[in-house]
Parts: structure tokens; C-alpha cells; sequence
């Protein structure tokens, strides 16, 4: 293959024929434009020219490789042309949205004086992207949900027994016989690229320094094997399935999982189609906006171009190939019959389907809607482990339920505990922590739940997590403030 | 009939004798100033001139037929009248509120960036005349019935069910028996025309492009023929009686809306007599003020005049001479008695009325307290919708239910569904819409509609409408929080 | 007796010999300080000079005559006194909030567009003196039981029927078998003349106009007999009596009362000492800071003084001789057995004594807190005639159940009756309009009153107060909102 | 020993050999610095200089001679650096806290115009230092324990009895025995002299003029003999014992406290390790800012002095010694063993505990979560008496039952006293009352509560504790609101 150069790509710039640029090397995508997941248009904005920067932080690093037939692989870039890139990107304007970034990242504040997961959240939404904060954030319809399983927590009071010998406490667990330091592991959060350049590997790294176990997505932005090249030979990693509509391509992923060394397999039920999340959909309007000043009124032209709207966002390219009609009859059976990992249902919304779960001979379920990013008014996690227990305790002898969304606090780690989890996932935390510090940031997060924990456990007369017991919570009947101090 | 000139016109500007200029038309009403609904007062102030702008967007415009003997139909203006009142329009000064509106439309967003009704209403909002947004969104008293009806809606979740088939996935329904390609219908919403000249029409064009089914008020400010005449060859549209204290009227209107083709009658009973629609009331006021700074104290007067206001407001004027001693044994027979048409009761509150509409074989009740428009404190429809499920579920086998009232997004309507409701309807929302975008706003609302119910059908495990059940739903013993991401 | 001049006057200005002119007369008040319900030193500061503008509002007109014997009568003020003093008054400086009160006259809205008792509050709100506003508004400690009196409507919703004869509508009742054109009666609200020179005549007179009974107070800022003198022929009033200590002064009173024509005795036991109205003790220190700048710190100052400070405001000086010690068994056969009036008792705060009262054979009982301004924490009157209903409902057989606290809409008024009250008090709203627009104002707050019920009633499906039954209430589970439109 | 000159002790500045100043007088705490459970960070900021400042308000006085050996105490300053340093801090430039501190005590208003509890709270606001206001005010994570504590109180309304004898009321009671004015007690409260030079002598002087007892803290900033001295003759003070992890030294304690005449043991269980004061750890940082300007980010900076931030807070360092292994079986009997004073548990926080305590034979136990100082999410303690008050009546009769947290008004003792406290603890009001106007403030405070608390007797029908009962109480199923008026 000959080297390209930039007048030679820049000349197929249309639909009838679209060449485009990835790290230096070019790419035909003519015939697979009908075909990506977020839509014609976005690549067509790119045709002709480099695509990188925004390729990168939200593509799945195999994406082309596997979509693309290599007779479309076109071959490098001329020495030339990569320095003209270079230099072209060095020359080019800043964004207001990349000026402001920058400037805020020189005002952050030292890692020593983060004391909670919210101080963290406030220096991430400073540091970040609009467009990496609008992913990252964002949440279905009118963000009830996200808020709801958050608040759901400021229900459950604890019933503190008091002249219990706690000095010694110690807040370790397992999950599916895995050990973690604490009850806590990182749920599956995908394109950790767009808010630092090393992306998941900063909770790689943070995870082993912290002693708990990361749940890696599907949509990482770094590869399955990338990940796991980065953990400690010690470190323990699950990985969070997204399966595939066509069951090969389903299987392949499977066997390549194991194959790694990843040690379960968290089936992802609750994002079979993509969530309503409106502020991502907005971020590029209002980048634009930011840039050019807001955009008026022509009806005519919006009904025409209402198709171009990738109203799915982020997340609905994705996911946009994932299996909507899994049943518990067809897809268990299948996924046992090709490895011998655990499996754990991640997205269980309800008493019914945490017992099917259970009668299916699942390890596990994950309570979750997603971090409020799919079904709007899904009910808070805490909710449904709360339902869990009182009314089929026995579940909790048949598999181990976790759950995630809404914790930010060592106590909502112990109420769930209490409850009966065995351990809570947390997503968006880590994502703020790691764009904002890398892998410092991911430890500093744990070593502050840590910390909280065992204030809690011990004030709580518990020494150890089978201390945390049911009746020690009680659900209020009134709605507690939520407003800080 | 001789053509009249300006000058003769402006000589009959008193109580005793009054004419008006309608649509370059001249009408003697002065033995009409006692009987308008309205009051004497408003067109008093018009006496001897043109009162067509007023007239028009809030009057059926058979209005003058029906009321006026042809004898007080005086002709035609005179050609150099109508110029000279032409000229006199172009040269008047514009209000502050005329001003504002035609800024306000240069200003619109496109119609391909509104994501969700409440965009659709803020745009309303900033483009409507002060007198239409008033008209429109007013409610009654302090408007908490209003409010309450959307906020019922909160404190219902989903227990979501995982791993069933959805790739598949069919939002229609059928209302009466007719096609509807969502379970949503226009609820009947009267003076489209004070919100965009077409009026009507929009709705039922954008109704035709979304396949929904439009229920055409009694109040509309179009013909019910002028607005069957805009519809498409399969369109189904509705029809919301009013009925009329004089049952021969009444009857007539029946007769007449039957041969029209409309397919259903919706008779509304929650509006016998106005809600005390505050804003609407004080809308004039407001304009005053705004032209000509407040007006101050002045007791005597204020007491003098007491009579003057018209404290009905709007819709007052518009029923006020429809029948208030409606009775189930008497109206609905005599209903059966003159149509083959089903007979829907629009404005049943309470169990104990959708007994009795049952058991006067009615076709259907449409649950509502009329948008928070009528009686304040009327239990929200979605409330009465949940009683009804839980006390008396064989209704539900007798006739068909439906609400309106709150419903702002797709999961509103599933929530609705899933506890019984055959289909919602919605008023506001499609008055806003036309308002903006006439039938293209109309239509985009369907979509928005579709596309959200089809998002919540699936993340909630259901493929039709059938598999919506009331035990989907679990009603929240807290208040969730309302507030926007 | 010989005249007084200014001088004469002057010279008795201390505790040793103390002299004050009230309306042109002379008094020494020497003997009567250490016995002044208000304090020593409020009289002390007019020591020596006319103290009429601050004796005039706020004590019952027989005050001094009651207290002070003959001899302390020191006679009139010579002419040349009088007109000297009239000059001084007109050239004595305006306070700042004089003049905040006189410019807001000026700029009140004519009554024509008063919509509700909102907008009435609102204006007497800029239009009173702070004295008089902090006065009438004022509640106990935090105000909670004022604010939760209103907010207890907002959680009773009303299932309303459809499709009942209500053309004709009538709200009209008895009380007491006495008629009332609505279910609304003045409830006993003191010192009118703080809000307008007329005083309680303006309620009399405006009560009269819209056919309500009044109660009026012992505490006036007339006499009984000058308000039944301002009565029509026809029009009823009731006495709101707070019984004196001395058995001998009551009966007095009681005798008086009956003969001047009052047909009912509403015996206050709510009141028997003051509550903790800070907003009223704070009134004078505001009015000195808002003239001279704040005060500043002086423990040693601060702790001398203590005594000195009003602590229990207006209404502690009111009630500071009424008997503490009535007990069911003594104070009824005693009231008994000297008036044949009907006995009302005012200001039962629980289930309990609603039964005690009725055992005790009084002919009805008054729900009420004070209107929040005596125990912070009383039950809302409406909740506790709601478990009267739910719990006792033989007790609306055996006497006539009223409330009074938080009523400020038609819905309110119904929404009592429907749960057995026989009538309703409004207090505050009365004051306010007396305020603003003398006996107009008072009209037109029961205009207001009346539109809003029948269109209410006829809403509900009512058509005389005999058809508002408990079964069209239901009470929300969840807290609605109470913000406006 | 000879006496040690300015310089000489400059010279010794580092972990290898560390001398402070403490009032005068030299010590070398070189060994001392890995034990000192503040940390050796905040030592060595002061290392070869004078340190009084802020080893004095936060350390028990005889801190220094428990922890150092005598060879440690190096002996007095001479006389001339004594000068110099006096010199020193008259030059010393103020800090803008200081600064801010001086001129808010100039603007006091007079203790006369402190209405109640909230007002002086407010005046404490402002004339605190930054760090007294963060410690007195912190509570655990996101302060919601503390506000709910308060909250509490909110739902409990009275069923108020009226026709009861009242014109005599006593509110007076006994603890333990011991007679009380009012049924409130001072609750431990630490560290007085942060706000207050005289520390907690201001309390003892207060609670002697308002008749009640203080419950003194190990913590306090003086010694328990120092307080005792300040007593008057006849006054009654409880010790609240933080007990010593070596049982010897808590023995000695407990030994020393009965000797100095103290009435009774209050047992902390509720603070046996630090809760999580954010505001009171960010204290420091916080000032460093106000007078520098902020820090900014240095990530390896910060993660290498991560160890060095003290997480724990002032209340860390005072408890780093306590027991951590007490229980029911072993620490009572222990204590019981060495004591005749009655044994109290100050830190109960459910039912379960309670009924223990009854059968482990305590006099009493105080209901309290350490004002939400300590485990956050711990039932509010008025909840923890209702349901103890519902679920076992019996405790009330086997032992005394107190309560503290979130108490500011009279009707919120009367509440208590209702649902069967004894009495009920006051802590942060004593703090900010003695901070604002010393002994005075103290005296005020119980001046008001004592006015309130009759206010609410009376108005209640009650005319001492006796009469105040569980049923003349009602839990409110809604939540009303907080606002003032």
C-alpha cells in the first residue's frame, strides 16, 4: 500500500465516495456509511480529512478493524502529510470549551483536600469537557431517575446498637469469591478516553491500589486486553457484557473474555435500547452555540433535516447492534454453554426478575436502571433491594445481589449492606476521579469510602460486613432534607 | 342592503344603539348587548367601529348566524370603508405585546432541536400573545389541580421487567374501534385560533400526519364542518359536546355533527358552568397596564363598576348557556335516543361516577377535571385512574377509559396504560405546538410522543400495548423530586 | 373641675406623680401604673403629655373609666392647650413609616380588580403601619400553626360528581338557627382601628351588605354597644366573651352583652394567657431603628432592662385579667345560669373536648387555634374536625361544629362543610379589607366568599349545603404544592 | 531548672528535637510527637516557639502534665522573653478572621432583644472565630443527622386540652433525684473556651441563676475541679466520662469526679471514634485561603502528604484515647464497682439498646446521637423515644429517660416531656449563649426556655410535668414546613 497524502484524501470528501483519517492512517468508509450505528452525517462532517479526535475517545479502539473489510484499509499517511497535520493542529484556533478546560484544569485543587465523592464531582464538572460532562452526567428524560437513587438512600436511618467492642473492624468481603478490601467494586462505565487521555486504565490502576475489583464495560474506550495488560498480577477483573444481536459475533467476545483472564461475566440487561438522554443529545447544538452564537428559526429546513438528528446520542451508537430479544429460557442456557465464568444479571428492576434470575441458577444479579441513563421512573435500586428482603429473603441464599446508583457516601455502602447486598457498584465517581487526577484520583475515591466505612460500621457496633444486619435499618416515613451543610 | 360608511357606522356607538364591524360586515346589536354571554361592556367598547380582531379568534364563527335575527344584518361595508379601515390598520401604532411576539417568532429554534414538550411549551410561552398564553394556560384559582394532575404522574415507577423479547416492538392501539398509531388522542382544546391563524386545522393536519385522533371542541374556533373538510380521507376525528340548555339547539348540533362524519361523542360534563380562571380574568388588566402604566385606587368607582368586570373570563362567555341540570337519567337517553354515535363521558373524577357511567351503558369516560381548568382540588385523573384499578376493575371490562390531565411525556402515557387507560389525551401541548409551528409542531409532538413510548415499552419489557399491566407499576409513599437535570 | 394647661401637665412626669391627656382630657395614672396590663413603662414614656394616638387603637374605649376612679378624672384640657396641641401635631415631623403608609394609599388598585383574599392581604400588607400589620399577622414563636392551618386544606381534595341539577345553586345556611347567606361568619378579630379609623364598624356595615353573621370581640377597639348601634335592624351578631377573672365583672359583661341584642356567646378558652407573637413584641424596636439606626451592644444595659420589655406584645395586655382557671364543671352552669344565649365554645383543639363540650350540653363549638397565635403546634382545625368526622361523628348531632384558621378560598368553605362544619370563621381577611377599603373591602371579601363557593358547589355537583357530604373529600396521601400559577 | 531564653528554644524546631511554649514555660515533646493524636504535623508547625494559642482552647489544662514525664517540663520562660513575646503579639498583624471577629462583638444587640434560641444562634454566627463556628456548628458528612434531629420535632403536634386550671404552673422537675427548674439540663458540651475566655465557668455560672444542672464534659476546656469550684453551694453538676481505653486511668478519672462532688455519670457510647466533621477538618484550609488566597493543584504534592491531613478534627485528637471495646456485660459492672453515683448511658439511639440498659440495671439513658455530630443517618432521638414510648412503655417505669438534639423551643421540651422524657439536654445553645454574653447569655437562654415552656403548659392544659401526657400528643403524617414567619 502507497502512502496517502492530504490532497489525495481531501478529494473524496462525499457520499459517493468518503476516505477519512484515524491516527495517520486513511480509510475508505464509502460503503459502511448506511451502516454506523451513530449515523451517516457525523461522518460525512469529517469526510475528506482527519476524524481522530473525535473518533477516539468513543469508539471501541477494534471498531474499525472489525467493521471494516481491509481491502478499505488504504494504508498510512505520507511523512508529509503527518507533519502538515501536526503542524495544522498546532496552529488551530482553541474552542471557548477548550480554553475554558484548560484554565480550570490549572485551578484545581490538591487531591489532599478532596474530603468526599462530591468534592470530586465538583472539580470533574470544572475540568471536564461540555461534551464529556454531558455524556458522563446525562440522564434519562427529566433526570428523575439518576436523582431518585440517590435520594432513596435518605430514607433508610440506622438503628445504632451501642457497648459493642469495635476496635478491631474490619470491612473486607468477597464477591463471587473474589476478595475486595471493601464492600465496593466499579460498575462498568464506559469512555472513561473522553475525560482522561489514558482512560480505564486509571481505574485499573486505582482499583489495584485500592484493593477492589473494576467491572469493565463492553464500550470501554480502551480494549479488553489493553485493561487487563494494565492490572497488577493479583487484581481481579469482571467484565460487563453487552451482547451482540448476532450470537457468533456474541460468542467470540465471550471466549476471548475468558480467555484474558477477566473472572466474570456481568450480563447487561437494562440497555437493550438506547436511553432518552437529552443533555448529551444537546452537546453539540450547544457547542456550536458557544461558538457561533445561537441558531434561529427556519421551520422548513427543520422538518427536512429531522432524520439527521442523532437523537440516540452517545450511547445509542453503542449499543446500537446489542440483542434485544434475550430471554431467560434462550440466553442463560447459551452463555453457560460457552464458559465456565460466573454470570451475573446486571439491570434486574424488580422482585419478579430477581427470583426468574435465581430459578434461572444465576451467581448473581445487579440491581441497577443504569444510573438513571435508561427506563425514566425505573425505581431506585435501594428500593428494590429493600422489597427484596422483606419479602423473598430466600433469594439472597440462592445468589449474591449487588447494586448500584445514587451511592456517594460510606453510609450508603453499610445501608445497602444492611440490606443484604453483597457488595455496591459505583460508576460515574470514578469517572470524575480519574479525568480529573488519573489513577490518583481512582484510589483517593476508595480510600475516602474506605475510611467512611468503617467510621460507619464501628459507630454502628458492627465489626465486621456480617454484623451489618436488616434490622439495624429503618425506612423513614417522612422525606429527610438533602441539603448540605 | 346598502353598503354603510365608516361615518354611519361610528354614529351607533351608545346602548341604545350599538353597531359593530365584523370581517367588513355591519351588525346591529343593540338588543343583543344584554344577552352576550360576555357581558354588554366588551362590546360597548367597540360600538361604532371594527371589532373584528377581537371577535374572531374567540367566537365560533357562527356565532353572529346563530344570534342574530338576519334583520340586524345591515350589509356590507362600503369599498372605500374597507380601504380606509385597511389603511387605518397598517398605520396603527403596534402594542408592547405585538412588539414582543414578532420578536419573539424571529427567534424560534428550529423545530428539529425541540426534544420534548416542555421545550415545545417554553417556545409557546415566549411567542404567544399575552392574551393567548393566558387563555391557554391558565387554571383555576392558586392552578395546584393543574399542577397535581402532571405531578401524580411522579409519584408512579416502574417495575421493569428484563429479558423479554422487544426488538419488535408496536405502539398502536384502537380507540372505539379506530386505528390510533399511539395510545394518545388531542384532547378537545378550544381557540386555536388565538395562537396561529389557521387555527384548528393545524391539529388536525399534524394529527394526520401522526395517525392520531383528534377530538374537535365544541369551542373551537372553526366550524366542526370547516375542520372535517381539512381532514385527510381515513382520519378519525372525535367530537366534544358541549350541549346546550335548550335541548332543540342541542339536538341540532348532534344531528349536524353526526352527518358531518365525526365518530364519537365526547360529552363534556366537568364544565357546566367557569372555573375561576384567574389569570385569563386579570389578562386585559395586564395589557392596560403594560400600554398605559398601572391604575390606582379609586373606591367609588371600583365599586360602581363592580358589576362591569367579566369575572367568568373566556371560557366563561363560551358555556354560558349550556344545559347545568344534566342528569344520568335523562341526558344519556336522550343522547342514545337521536345519534348511533358512541357516547363518551368527558369528566368523570371520582369511582363512584365511572360506576354510574357504566351502568348507563355509556361507551367510554374520559377522566379528567378539564386541565385544572374547572373545580380546584378535583382529585388529578391519574389518581382516580389508580382508585378505580384498585376498587372496581370490572369497569374496565364495561367501556373504555381514558384520561388527560399532566401528561408531558411517553412514560405519562404508559403509566396510564399500564393501569388500565385504553389511551390519553392531550390539550395544551398541541395548542402550544400549532401555536409555534402549526401542523408541523402538531406532528412533531406525535413524534416526540411515539418515540418515547416506544423507549419506555421496551426498557420496560413490553412489545404492545397488551403487555402494559397494572402490575408494572408500584406507587411511590414519597414525594420525588420534580426538578429538570 | 377647672381646665388644665400644657404646663400643668408637664410637671407630672415620673413614676411619682404621672399624668397623661387622652382625647383632650386629663388622668393621673399615678396609682394605676403598677396595674397597667401593658406595663408601667409604655405609660411612663407619655408621662406628661397626650399618649391619645397610642391609647386610642388599642384599648377598648371603656378602659379608663373601668380602671381609674372618678377622682383621678383631673378634668379638660383648657381650649388653649387644645389648639396648641392640634398645631404641634400638624407640624410635628412624619415617621419614615407614616410616610411609607401614605404614598401606599395612594397607589392601591381600584377594588374592581381585588380577585381573591390573596390580593387583599397583599394590598393591606403595603398599607398598614407595621404596628398594625405586625399586629394582625403576627403568630406564635415560628409561625408554623398559622401557616399549617392554611396548608391542612391543601391536603383535603374533593371527588367530585357529575351529571346532578345544579343550575340552581344556593349556599345559603343557619347558625345558631340564625341565617347566614353563606357559611361564613366574622370571627372575633380585635383593634380594628389600628387598620382604619372606623374600626369594627367597617365589618359591621360590610356584613350587613353580604348577609353574614360578625363576632365580635371583647377585646374591640369599640364598645359593644357602639358596634350594635351601628347594625342594621335585621343583621345578627354573636359575642366573642373573654371571661374576666373577677366573677362579678364577667357576669356584668355577659348581662350587658345580652341586653344589647348579641344573640350568642362564644366563651374563648383558647386564649386564657398570650402566646409568644415575636413579631408583635419586635414591632416598637423596628419603628426605633428604622427613625434612629440600629442598637447596639450593652450587656450590662441589656440585663437591667430585662424586666422592662413587653414580652407578651399587644394581646398579653389584652387578656392579662382573664380567668385561668375554667374548668367544664364551674364555668358553663355558670354562664348557664345568667344568659339564656346560646353558648358557643371557642377554641377546642381536640377530639376529646369536642365530646366534652357536647356532654356539657353547650350549643357549639368553635375549632380554632386562635389562628396560630396562641400554642404553637395545635392541630390544624380542619384535621381535627376531620378525625371528629372520622372518630366521633354522633358529635355533629348533639351541637353545631365551626372552624375557624387558614380559610381564604370558596374550596376552603366547602371542603369544611363537607366534613360537618356547620359554618366557617375568617378573621385576618376581614381585618385586612377594613384596612384597605373600610366596609367596601369587607363586602367584597364576602363576594368574593360567594362566587367562589357556588361555583364550588356547582362544580361538586351540590346544590344547597345539604348535598356537601364527607364522602366527596378524600384525603391526599402526599403533600400537594402551594405554590401560585 | 533554669529559666530558657527565646532563642535557646528557637533552636530546637524539628521532629529530632521539638520544643513548645505553653503559657510561659518551656517543654520538650520530642518523644511525645508520634502519640499526639492530633498528629505531629500541627506540633511541628509550632516547634520552637510559643503554641498557647492553640493548645489552649481545645486541650483539657492537664493534658500536658498526663502525657509529658517531668523531665520534659524544661521550665519557665525567662523574664525577658516573657517581655518579648508579650511585645509580639501586640504588634502582631491581625488576621482577617480577627479582624472580622472584633468589629461583629461591636455590633451585639443588647441581650434584651434576644427573642429566643434561634436569635442568639445568629448572634453566636457572627461573633465566633471561623474555627470556634466550625467546631461548635460541624456535624457528620453532609449535616442531615443534625438537621433531622430537629426536624424531629417538627411532626409532633399537640392535642391541646382547654378548660383546665392553669393560673398556677410549675414546671419544675428532678433528674436523678436532683431538682430542676425546668426539665432541661446542660448536655456536654466541649471546648467553651473557643468561644469564650472563661470557658465553661460561663455555663456553671448561668445554670446557677437559671436553676438547672450542666452535665460536664471530659472534653471541657477546663479542669472538672476548676468547674466545680465555680459552683454555688447547692448546685447540682453531672460528669459526662469519655472513658479511657486503660481502664486504670478511667478508674482514677471516675475516682477523682465523685470525690469532687459531681451527682452523677453520664457514660458516652456514642462518640468512641471521631464522626466526620467536614467543615471542622476544612476549618484550617479555609482560613489559610482567606488570608492567601487559594491553593492550587499539585497532584504529587498532594498524594505524598495525604497522611499528613488530620481526617479526624478536633473532636479526632480530644477521643483518640477512648474505649473502643465497651459492653454491656463487662463496662457496667466495672463501673458500678467503683462508683455510688448514678450510672446514665449518654449515646442510646434505638429501642433494642434501651431495653438493655433497663436490664443491665443504668439509672437512666440520654437518648441523643451526639447531636448529629457522629454517625450520620442515626435516628433522630425524639423518633427513638416515640417508638420506645409505643413498643415498651415499661423502660419508662425501670429507669430515667432523657433526650438531646435539635431542642430550640419550649413547646420541643414540653414535646418530649409529653412522650415520657425526663428531662431533655440543651448543648450548642449553652456554647453560643456563653460565646455571645458569658454567664448572662447562659442565664438567658434558660430564661427563655422557661417562658416558653409555661407558655406551652398553659396553653396546653397543664399545670406541672405530671399533667403532660403521650396522648395530648399526635404524629403528623405529613411534613410541615420549617420557614419563619
Amino acid at each position: 500500500m502507497s502512502t496517502k497524502t492530504l490532497a489525495q484524501v481531501a478529494q473524496h470528501k462525499s457520499a459517493d465516495s468518503c476516505w477519512v483519517i484515524i491516527q495517520n492512517k486513511v480509510y475508505d468508509v464509502t460503503d459502511f456509511l448506511p451502516d454506523h450505528p451513530g449515523g451517516a452525517e457525523i461522518i460525512l462532517k469529517y469526510a475528506g480529512r482527519d476524524a481522530t479526535s473525535v473518533y477516539e475517545p468513543i469508539h471501541p479502539p477494534d471498531a474499525l478493524e472489525k467493521n471494516l473489510p481491509l481491502s478499505k484499509h488504504l494504508g498510512p499517511l505520507s511523512a508529509d502529510a503527518v507533519e502538515a497535520m501536526e503542524k495544522q493542529r498546532e496552529s488551530a484556533k482553541k474552542t471557548q470549551d477548550e480554553i475554558r478546560v484548560e484554565q480550570a484544569r490549572k485551578r484545581m485543587p490538591p487531591l489532599i483536600r478532596i474530603l468526599n465523592l462530591t468534592d470530586m464531582e465538583n472539580v470533574a464538572r470544572q475540568i471536564l469537557s461540555h461534551k464529556a460532562w454531558a455524556y458522563y452526567s446525562s440522564a434519562s428524560d427529566d433526570g428523575i431517575t439518576n436523582i431518585e437513587n440517590a435520594r432513596a438512600f435518605n430514607r433508610f436511618f440506622f438503628r445504632a446498637r451501642v457497648m459493642r467492642p469495635v476496635s478491631k473492624c474490619d470491612p473486607s468481603t468477597t464477591i463471587l469469591g473474589f476478595k475486595s478490601r471493601i464492600p465496593v467494586f466499579v460498575s462498568g462505565a464506559a469512555l472513561a478516553k473522553l475525560g482522561h487521555p489514558d482512560g480505564e486504565i486509571n481505574i485499573t490502576k486505582g482499583a489495584s491500589k485500592g484493593g477492589i475489583i473494576q467491572m469493565v464495560s463492553s464500550n470501554a474506550s480502551l480494549s479488553p486486553n489493553a485493561i487487563m495488560d494494565a492490572a497488577d498480577q493479583y487484581q481481579t477483573l469482571f467484565f460487563q457484557l453487552y451482547k451482540h444481536r448476532n450470537d457468533e459475533v456474541a460468542e467470540k467476545r465471550v471466549r476471548d473474555i475468558e480467555r484474558l483472564g477477566y473472572k466474570a461475566i456481568f450480563l447487561t440487561v437494562d440497555a437493550i435500547v438506547a436511553g432518552n438522554r437529552e443533555r448529551d443529545v444537546r452537546s453539540p447544538w450547544i457547542l456550536e452555540e458557544q461558538e457561533n452564537g445561537p441558531v434561529y428559526f427556519d421551520v422548513l429546513k427543520g422538518t427536512e433535516q429531522a432524520g439527521e438528528v442523532n437523537i440516540f446520542g452517545t450511547a445509542g451508537a453503542l449499543i446500537a447492534n446489542d440483542d434485544r430479544d434475550m430471554t431467560w429460557e434462550k440466553t442463560i442456557p447459551w452463555l453457560r454453554s460457552m464458559t465456565k465464568l460466573p454470570i451475573v444479571i446486571k439491570g434486574v428492576q424488580c422482585v419478579e426478575d430477581a427470583v426468574l434470575a435465581a430459578e434461572a441458577c444465576c451467581d448473581g444479579i445487579l440491581l441497577s436502571n443504569h444510573g438513571g441513563r435508561q427506563l425514566e421512573y425505573s425505581l431506585p435500586p435501594l428500593e428494590v433491594l429493600y422489597s427484596l428482603q422483606q419479602q423473598r429473603p430466600d433469594v439472597f441464599q440462592r445468589l449474591e445481589v449487588y447494586i448500584d446508583g445514587g451511592i456517594r457516601r460510606g453510609t450508603d455502602v453499610v445501608k445497602a449492606v444492611c440490606l443484604g447486598a453483597k457488595a455496591v457498584g459505583l460508576g460515574r465517581p470514578f469517572l470524575y476521579a480519574q479525568s480529573a487526577y488519573g489513577a490518583a484520583g481512582v484510589a483517593k475515591v476508595i480510600e475516602i469510602l474506605q475510611r467512611e466505612i468503617v467510621t460507619a460500621m464501628r459507630l454502628l457496633g458492627a465489626s465486621t460486613v456480617k454484623d451489618l444486619r436488616p434490622e439495624m435499618i429503618q425506612r423513614a416515613d417522612w422525606q429527610p432534607v438533602l441539603s448540605k451543610l
